[in-house]
């Protein structure tokens, strides 16, 4: 982060001046960030930065109706904001994760770029902090304490809502369509990985179908919650030096912005010390983990072959496998999605133990948090998106695979017991199990039924029911 | 478990006979599970043998409703059940936690007990199976594939129902008493543990109350999917063996036993083969878990000292501190929470992975999800109650020390800033900061105003408010 | 723990007189722990309390050696001592895990048993604290802070030495017997679940023997840490009150009386404070979980079927299975093994979240790692038995289907290359795989090499090795 | 990824072709993955990318060496796998973590664009495959499932020795540096956050420096295992299509290449299934994490305040605090180094998971393990040098509290016990309590000693030592 060959302006804060990138809007807030937090490479994420952009925006908003913001610094403030909200200026958000624990460098980043990128459209200069101070005027009524909760809760809900849970929604809907193309398809359940009585194919699908689909209602309950908001509550949640009607004016803006239903947290206390309400919508993302690593596993499992594996579904080529093995195909959507899973359980534990360490009126583990809980969401969206397009669109079921495990299961001779009574039946498996026979040969061979009545008695499809 | 010595009975199952030790209730199959499965301390809990009392009692009745079961059995059934579920037969579910993945020892466990006492009821011999057979009768329309995740889903509801949250209700009521008796008094705010503007211990503590509001809404919200009972899936989620009624009913009757709304799982194939519902639900305990470590810490730490930590609080005396040093008093109540919520964490971490890992029609990590998710409902509705009285019933402020540091804290000065001017006020809290003044002194000592003008315009309660 | 019926006695401590039972040898503070403390039913695991006797028998004979207990006394410690390292007197060890974070009320409980059981020895009255004094004499130049730490790592490295590595072993020579009585079984390979290159079952086997002889030698490792003893930095780790020979003489004598190579720990502050060699060990415990994981996986994948599955290996039939469905055999043993494994896992995010929770001279989460640790230690020492027992040992391979596998899989083909050309040995595999022919069949069909040359050519032994 | 409006050259696999953009060295396979695996935004860590140019040259040297590989075609390798070391092609390491679980794609990605590198570097044309074949020169005796793994390593080994193991004696030593500086400053001690008796700042520090050195001696230990190469395993262990010499060839060349002692794994099944030296070393990282959580919790907890914390110590002001209130310095290094110890966990959980789930022949989570490894050795080695520079280097210590604490504190009476005997002196301290005394004016008042004889008994310094 050399400045030393760029042209570079003089910017301060109250510990003095600071010499920033010409090409920069950033401040001397930020500046210092990046000497002190220089710690990995996770910066912050996008959706929390346009969370900032967002809340600076209505926040402008309320305090111009509230009458503390005169109308024209209101519009610069919203000019810039918008272009924060619209990603236009991102390359001047460098800041870690790795920082003060409160994001509070994050919130004096935004403020530092809305205030200079204000200033440059004002015609004025920069680091000026005139016509649009940061502080004064961008982070008016509001405190880091207040506001990074508040882009926390905004990026959450909105990638929540408008990524994942679209996602998710595909992901269904895929695995919905196979559940209706295989649908009528019998073959062989398996419990304990042993031969268990036959289910379809729609059936399993069905049952991944009903997982996704509770998935993203405890996920669309996990959101109530961080639909509160805690802007208002200022540096301790008191809201000092903020209008009363401030709070609940400012959720209500970032809703009309966002087309969201956010409203003010009804604590403001409960709202900067501890971050309940990531942990509890990080367990319902771990709840979707473990559902995708449940089908995942199944689908390369039902995949594993071509010969020496179950063999039950093909999955589509996308990569070259074996280049001499015709049929090898690695199940590699699967492989990424169980990646992702293991990936969501270990943010989930980072995310648990963050929000325990809050101390009388403030949780400084706030970009921790918001790092692990983005993490989780993108991943889970692309998974979801990527096996979709890539694994369940071409999944195909080896009917004769299927069949044959049917034909040689010996699991179907409980069928026989209402025809010819539970010992002779037990008999006939034995027979089959020791000779290697099919159930019906070892049916017909044990002389107890004719093959005839075999072929009337034992229809898998019917077993498939209560 | 040496049975050499105690006078013994045979029993028998598909592997042949066993002894038994005549004393005991149970079967074959329990028996073999002591041999084989010796495996550490941890038994399975009381709410699930209660849980499967109910299931089996409830099977009966359903299964005589059908016409399959004669009534004369079924009330025998219904009688030995009565006692697993009083409590009564305890000492005969001596199996361990690590068995068979799917529980089918605990319920065959169950299907043996109940059997051998209602024998025992009827005047029969133990281990004759007649006239209540543990398979055909107790067992009827049943399989451990459905039955020991419904036994699992009755002890999770009924333990969080009627122990956790009244626990929860418990320990927000110890708070909010605590609320309301401190809830004038103002003190110095904390954030990043540093000296803040002012807050009142009502605030804090109504912080307090409002995150065990919401962890009992999240909790009450995770129970709606454990209510969804696998029963009538039987071995493979098709329900093969039962009556197309059975599911539905016996979910209803399970629902009249316990009154509560428990209901048939919409999909019996995602009900036997996953486990969403625990990791969600187990996602809300940790959320719990999250604010009680965050409400243990503060009270510890506004409690220590007595004379070189912060003070605020004294905490009742319960156990000898130091015996020569008065005012010692180790907050061992706060120790004993953080424990737990440690502990919570990582139970979640067990659960999560469990329930990944099922594999086509079937979890076989069942009893370790369970085992897992009780302790957790069993420590956390523990320390809410011993918390509560041990610790928040006599918790008193210490006026003076609280006093004091608002009275000392530079903070204050931010409300000069109205009457004489951001830098005038910065100028004081210097002076204060580098002579060691307090406020007020410093103040005075500037000339900038008069002790008078301090103590009419620097009010800390009304720093508190917005 | 009502004492209402039961004879009492009267027991004093500095906050005064509290009942207790006249046959418990427990006294004052133990008794109030049991109210203060009625959380969950975990108590304090046998090997601690073990550890607390040697612990308490070292330190008597230290302070004689340095003249400060009189021998008297000191014979009577030991004598009292001496049962409660023999477990005599285990049921008078009530309290549990969810206490006072320090173990002091462990450690006085220790101290006030060993004091009245001293005092009964001696013909004088219990709870009169003459002859032997719970704090002045046995806790002499003892600390809860320093004796519970103690006789954590004392407790963690007998577990681990005398139970857990032995088991180990014996769970690694099982699998060693097995990876020599199918040392040259050649078999599929497979890599994604796919069909891979031949390998044989010694090789499978040795990689597991390879696991468990790694794992053995990482936990060995992080028993150096462990048998650091804090004993002898008493209450904040200067060893106040202590003799300056203490600490050293006390580890050395515990390592006389427990034959382990005990030492004094090199820094009493960290060894009070922090409990970092509990992490690493859990670490290397979580380790071999995870390889655990992967051998019982493998072996119940192996063993699946019997005819719908992979079906490479029969496992032991110790349970019934399907009582109609021959060879239907669960892997009972693979699912209590990976269901411990995930136990592990959960319980070592707890003991690391625990650990990095000290604060100034103390960690106040002992006892919830001792209990996470020794569970951990536990659960595996039983399941590897356990699974050499009744899965290991009667373990045998399904010859016609690992050799059916061999002689269908096309992976086979690559043998092929040197003899007739990559171009010719892919069009064969692609006849196979598009006719469904075996390999062989393939082969001559193509044209490319005769029957003759194609058993000569393609030996799939010959595959296993560079 | 549009290439639409790059120009383009056509590569190809067993696919067929694909346009790859003109600009980029990596081929087919790198493309498609582009395509199927556009998941998050992690990418391959530059250690990992670097680790595979060491091992392909190492490769191509010893194929040349055993007479495989032409020693022209082993020249391009070298140059440019040299120039993909030192970094210069980092650009053309597209691809994601969230891909093949072996690796497959990246190990295709070195192939690929060494091979076109090499190819350029000749004079050929791109894509051509000549003279330089990725799969047969470059990848030459090697498979991904070998040379994944040992990349793995390599990358591991490297970092942890030449980034974390001297940023942590870095930190080490800035922790010794202080213990000097404060060495003799005596303060009170506090257990359970409460007053104890004193220790010395050298003592307080001296304990993290211990917790530092054994930390650096456990990472060393968990590198014995890291140090071991897969390679030679080839595709399933076996060593197929290698030279019997290649493996432990292979594996010293690595080592004189990166001058580090690597050697080749024993067992090559073991080292391509399961991944327990990841487990195991993430656990050593964990422990670090605890210390470092530990350290910079007292750290920040001695430095609250300014006035209404315990406020023993000053840290550094390196960025602005409250613009008004001065001494305010929030501890943000603390912040930044507690949230990376919270992340270690939450990674180590994921490796642990990850590691446990291979299947026979291999383990297919590796991409996600190595991520979490590098991140947590990455956040470590920069939060230790980052604390060490802007917070350890300006802590001073508040002689003046510090002081105060040990006068005031009534944890001194203690010393007066040999002298007054200990009923005397427990109502000193309980004058001193109730009156709210130092406990000199106490002990005055009392009359049981005079001032001069208090001077003289009680001197907390001797307390501080045995």
């Amino acid at each position: 982060m050399s400045t030393a060959t760029v042209p570079t302006r003089t910017e301060t804060d109250t510990m003095g001046p600071i010499e920033v990138a010409q090409d920069k809007y950033w401040g001397a807030q930020t500046q210092r960030s990046l000497k002190y937090f220089a710690i990995g490479k996770d910066t912050m994420p996008r959706a929390v930065i346009r969370g900032m952009g967002t809340l600076k925006k209505a926040c402008a908003i309320v305090n111009t109706d509230l009458g503390k913001l005169p109308a024209d610094k209101c519009e610069l403030i919203i000019a810039a904001a918008d272009e924060v909200i619209a990603g236009k200026l991102d390359a001047h958000f460098p800041l870690r994760i790795w920082q003060t624990g409160s994001g509070t460098q994050s919130n004096m980043n935004s403020n530092e770029v809305i205030s200079n990128r204000a200033i440059e459209i004002a015609g004025g200069e920069m680091g000026s902090k005139t016509p649009v101070h940061p502080n004064d005027h961008v982070n008016m009524s509001q405190s880091s304490n207040d506001t990074f909760p508040t882009a926390m809760h905004i990026a959450a809900v909105e990638e929540v809502t408008h990524r994942l849970l679209p996602a998710a929604q595909y992901f269904r809907d895929a695995l919905e369509k196979k559940r209706l193309e295989f649908n009528d398809i019998v073959k062989v359940g398996r419990t304990h990985l042993q031969d268990a009585t036959p289910v379809t194919f729609g059936q399993e699908f069905g049952g991944y179908v009903s997982l996704i689909d509770r998935d993203m209602v405890r996920i669309e309950q996990s959101l109530e919650g961080l639909r509160d908001l805690a802007i208002g509550g200022t540096a301790v949640g008191t809201g000092l030096n903020s209008h009363p009607e401030f709070a609940d004016r400012a959720a209500a803006k970032v809703a009309e912005l966002t087309n969201l239903p956010f409203k003010g947290h009804p604590n403001k206390f409960a709202a900067l010390s501890a971050h309940d309400e990531f942990v509890f919508a990080s367990g319902a993302l771990k709840t979707l983990a473990a559902s995708l690593m449940k089908i995942a596993n199944d689908v390369r499992w039902l995949g594993s072959g071509p010969r020496c594996g179950l063999g039950e579904l093909s999955l589509p080529e996308n990569e070259p496998g074996s280049s001499i093995m015709p049929g090898k195909v690695n199940p590699t959507q699967s492989e990424a999605m169980t990646m992702v899973a293991v990936q969501v359980m270990g943010n989930d534990a980072a995310i648990g133990f963050a929000a325990s360490q809050g101390n009388f009126e403030l949780n400084v583990f706030n970009p921790v948090m918001i790092h692990n809980f983005l993490h989780s969401v993108e991943l889970l969206t692309d998974t979801m998106r990527s096996f979709a397009d890539y694994c369940l669109d071409g999944l195909t079921v080896n009917r004769a695979t299927v069949d044959g495990y049917i034909n040689n299961s010996l699991m179907l001779v409980t069928a026989l017991n209402p025809h010819i009574g539970y010992d002779k039946a037990a008999a006939i498996a034995k027979l089959g199990h020791k000779k290697g026979l099919t159930l019906r040969d070892a049916a017909i061979e044990s002389g107890h039924l004719t093959a005839e009545q075999f072929d009337q008695w034992v229809v898998a499809e019917r077993m498939t029911r209560p």
